[in-house]
């Protein structure tokens, strides 16, 4: 079934950014699930060539009748064509995106946006969402997050009482991460990938490397969970956490 | 039906803590639900004379032949006895109410014990997970936190990219706060309650009163989303947020 074949109506479909939990597809909750199954087109963002993770988590949920528009990144951070640039490139494609999904809402078909943890955490549905969510009634249905899902599988509380949780971007400098472990009561660092051996530097330094976990595709079958100490650098995907818990939340 | 009229079995039950979202039963996973109707003994803490937000949450999803371990809280911070200390009282309920529960485990039984968004942020099942979770067979099953139900109920990206996030308790002194609330790109305060003219105060003082939202009972028949600057100091409940979403994230 493609998108074309719906018929025109005179309201607009529903847009919804759906979160499908991190991975384990009963991680999903009853209202996304019950949103999903309800909409006849479900859209998902994906790289070039690869499944879509979110797509994956909720494989077992989709039925014959909906469908899926896929929405594939035109380009990888290695691969920009000369005289253009990484956001520019990315920018028009979100906008054509939106056009897309534009298009099957303006047809009175409801779409659910699929998203890997939270919409609002991190999440490529914000792209659609400030293009579309002014223009079509939109809801947002938010999800377990990854950084949770990690503290749940390591088995240890994140963080207590009036301590502080930071949520940092492996991406930043070696003295900022540091600086910005040093302060914290608890941290969870995203987006690892080559920036692995960088980020285990600055908790090394900032005295934290002792309770520093790494998590790896969290409540799947192919979780990792190793001490961030034993970790092979070489072998570190993208979307792949640290999460250092609260000191003393373990003790309470 | 009361715990002791399960019989003892040579195997000792699971311990599951059970993250039940922020507040619509609907927010709860399709994990957490099913554990929890598979287990014979629900236990939850509650104040003295209020009822569980946890169980209220998830009333519509138990049964009548499940046994109900209500663990009450013997004081509020205002009505220590001479000559004792909160924390010190708080330690021998918490102590009590595990030995509760290993009762239960040692018959045999599964319990689930209850906990509003996610049992490893910020929640009191902690305590028991910290006094049991070695002698007991245990999993945690990862919720919806309050915060993130927060941003989808305000309709704004909480945080993306390379941005930082931080989590603030409101008992922070001022100027903590404000210098956290600084430093960082999105913020959540949580822990309102008597705090909230401080940390309105704070918030202005570091420049964010004009994008930070009031949030109460997200997802349930009572939220409340308000401009923090237009709530009213003396009406706001200690389980209310203040989200600062990142200003970048919602025109991305």
């Amino acid at each position: 079934m493609t998108v074309s074949s719906y018929p025109s109506t005179p309201t607009t479909g529903h847009l919804f950014g759906l979160g499908v939990g991190p991975g384990d597809p009963e991680l999903i909750t009853v209202k996304s699930l019950r949103v999903l199954q309800s909409c006849p087109v479900v859209a998902y963002f994906a790289a070039a060539k690869r499944e879509s993770n979110a797509r994956r988590v909720v494989s077992g949920y989709l039925s014959s009748d909906q469908c899926e528009l896929r929405l594939t990144y035109p380009i990888t951070t290695e691969a920009v064509p000369h005289g253009r640039t990484y956001d520019g490139m990315l920018a028009e494609f979100y906008d054509a995106s939106a056009q897309q999904v534009a298009e099957v809402l303006d047809r009175g078909c409801d779409v659910a946006v699929l998203c890997e943890g939270d919409p609002f955490f991190y999440g490529s549905y914000m792209y659609l969402h400030s293009r579309l969510a002014h223009r079509y009634p939109t809801e947002v249905v938010p999800g377990v997050t990854s950084i949770l899902a990690g503290a749940a599988v390591i088995g240890e509380p994140l963080v207590s009482r009036d301590e502080e949780l930071t949520v940092l971007s492996g991406v930043l400098p070696i003295d900022e991460l540091e600086a910005r472990l040093r302060r914290s009561d608890a941290a969870v660092v995203m987006k690892l990938g080559r920036n692995l051996a960088k980020v285990r530097t600055a908790i090394e330094r900032a005295g934290l490397l002792g309770r520093a976990h790494y998590v790896e595709r969290a409540t799947t079958a192919d979780q990792r969970i190793l001490p961030l100490a034993e970790v092979d650098a070489a072998t570190v995907p993208y979307f792949s956490l640290v999460v250092i818990p609260s000191d003393t939340a373990r003790s309470r």
